[in-house]
């Protein structure tokens, strides 16, 4: 039978990042039930811990058993009937993974749309939204696949005003840039934890404010989803702990550390952090010759896409992972072989992790 | 900020149960990404394992990023369609579960029920079967509500025969009794690591035998869930490589552990652990008074249904846990109150586990 064999990484790609030590060590504790009162007593400080992370004061905020995009199709299913209207922005591969979770909800996804590496300006977004008085509005705050920041509040609060829902993807913005569930006027955000929260992947953190909320009691149809259905697990989060499913209890040991962590250290300080790593690795690869796709106003600092300047760069990739242990990531869908995707996310934003990428690329090229 | 606090339980109720220190150290270990070639080679060894475990040479065999209701869902999502029928044994809260599922789909769930505590005979199932003509047949093996151990193959090579489709939710069965995908002649099935493979939860082991693959390949219409489309996620663990969604890579360390140790103990081996405890345990309560609720050919060795001899079974329940750490399951569904769940699975399947209850209940009772 195999053994298992883990290779040590420094994990500089679109996600997971590396994980500390307190975060592993917690996934190492014994295993409780999950309707003992002690996990009783840990998911509900994970659920105030979910909330500070996502500067809520009157969201559900909860884990989801499931990675990221179980994230974004338990907002999707709960939120969306058929027949309703979606304006979904398409900036790279996240916004169509979630036009076709509308399709098969039977939903109409009305699609706008923005140049790969670029933003959809907020003038012409709201404009749509004023045009197809859609019942839901669904955008990425930080597009994985291209770098790029939407701008969200002025969305969000138009989109209030006409009478749609928000539902704001944070996979990778959660904890390494601001995002103000309450003050942004979002509906409902979903997150992962293998991103700037440095937990491993497996756990999607969701908030759901009081407008999604009522939207759910007021559904027409079941939600599609039984293992998503947020009327279900709402009901085991709350105070009657009904069982849904059985709770990842593991995975929920190492978010309550990962959230412990993230709350001492301060959001404001995290998200310092995240942008002066970004901007000691930019000025370092501009000096190797790269060029970052993305203009300064709309660069993601934990998520650089950058343009190499050689070809095979497929090559130079491999042998950073396999000379220098460095994993970076590729292009995604149509960015493939253009575009390195470069993650300083979470415990990797800091100059001797940028030092040590930016040592390596001068050896190699 | 809160700190982790875990106590340290002997968790015989119906999952979790006890994790080995081995799998828990796996689980420590450093993360690295989900396209890494050391990661790949795991998730090789991984299906290679689950395999061997389900019992079978033909079938794709992979662990879906969620815990064992995640698999019940997509095994259902992907198999059924809307106007399609499903025929589902309902024995207790599992089998209502999937009712629950398939109505979701828009398919038509035609029910054939048991008393709680009873299974459904052969005959009468197979009769069922000629007489919908289901396109599909869910059944529960081992029913965790009443601790029912559903007879399978005769069931299955009917329904084989009259062209319907099986699912076999093996959640609690699966490496704790025989189950056997090939020779039952089983289209699908799902699991969770929780049960008797005494990994913690978060994973589902499911298996898509070559009927399933091809009844998936021509549906009309898409998989209604995005997160669970075995189309997709079957790109990812086949040769393509194609990026689904991030896999929970520390539970997929778990796993690959656990199914190292479970293989290397043999299945065999495993098996005849669980019913000599279950026999052992058996003896030591119906002296004590207690009362099986299910007749002797139909109990299942790991999750023991039992009448307790007194009136206020939650307080003598509550005292198990706080005074002699020591979880075991309150009745579900209509047994709440009226039944205790005892769990002797995976690792507590043993004489010493089953003596620390019995001395436990000796004294409090």
């Amino acid at each position: 039978m195999p053994e298992l064999k883990i290779p040590e990484r420094l994990l500089l790609g679109p996600g997971p990042s590396n994980v500390p030590a307190a975060v592993r060590q917690a996934l190492a504790q014994r295993v409780i039930g999950h309707l003992d009162p002690a996990f009783l007593t840990l998911l509900d400080e994970v659920q105030g811990m979910l909330r500070a992370l996502f500067q809520t004061d009157t969201a559900l905020a909860l884990p989801i058993s499931g990675t990221g995009s179980a994230g974004m199709e338990a907002c999707l299913v709960n939120l969306l009937e058929p027949g309703d209207t979606a304006l979904v922005a398409v900036q790279g591969v996240f916004g169509e993974r979630m036009i076709s979770i509308v399709e098969r909800i039977g939903a109409r996804a009305v699609r706008i749309e923005a140049e790969m590496g670029a933003v959809i300006p907020e003038a012409q977004f709201i404009e749509a939204i004023r045009t197809q008085k859609p019942d839901l509005v669904a955008l990425v705050h930080a597009e994985t696949s291209t770098g790029v920041a939407q701008p969200v509040p002025k969305v969000a609060h138009a989109a209030r005003e006409l009478g749609a829902l928000v539902v704001l993807d944070c996979v990778t913005s959660l904890s390494g840039m601001d995002m103000r569930f309450d003050e942004w006027a979002i509906d409902a955000a979903y997150s992962g934890t293998q991103k700037c929260l440095s937990c491993p992947p497996g756990l999607s953190p969701i908030a759901f404010g009081p407008r999604a909320l009522e939207r759910l009691e007021h559904r027409r149809t079941p939600v599609q989803s039984w293992y998503l259905d947020l009327s279900l697990i709402g009901r085991y989060f709350g105070q009657e702990r009904v069982y849904h499913h059985t709770a990842p209890v593991s995975m929920i040991y190492a978010l309550h550390t990962t959230l412990r962590l993230v709350l001492e250290e301060g959001l404001e300080a995290r998200f310092a952090r995240h942008r002066e790593a970004h901007a000691l690795l930019v000025e370092g690869l501009e000096r190797l010759g790269f060029e970052m796709l993305v203009e300064p106003a709309y660069r993601l600092p934990m998520l650089n896409a950058v343009v190499p300047p050689f070809e095979d760069e497929a090559s130079v990739r491999h042998r950073l992972l396999t000379q220098y242990n460095i994993e970076i990531g590729a292009g995604l869908g149509k960015l493939a072989g253009r575009i390195w995707r470069i993650g300083l996310m979470g415990e990797n934003a800091s100059s001797q992790v940028v030092e040590r990428l930016l040592a390596a690329l001068r050896e190699l090229i």
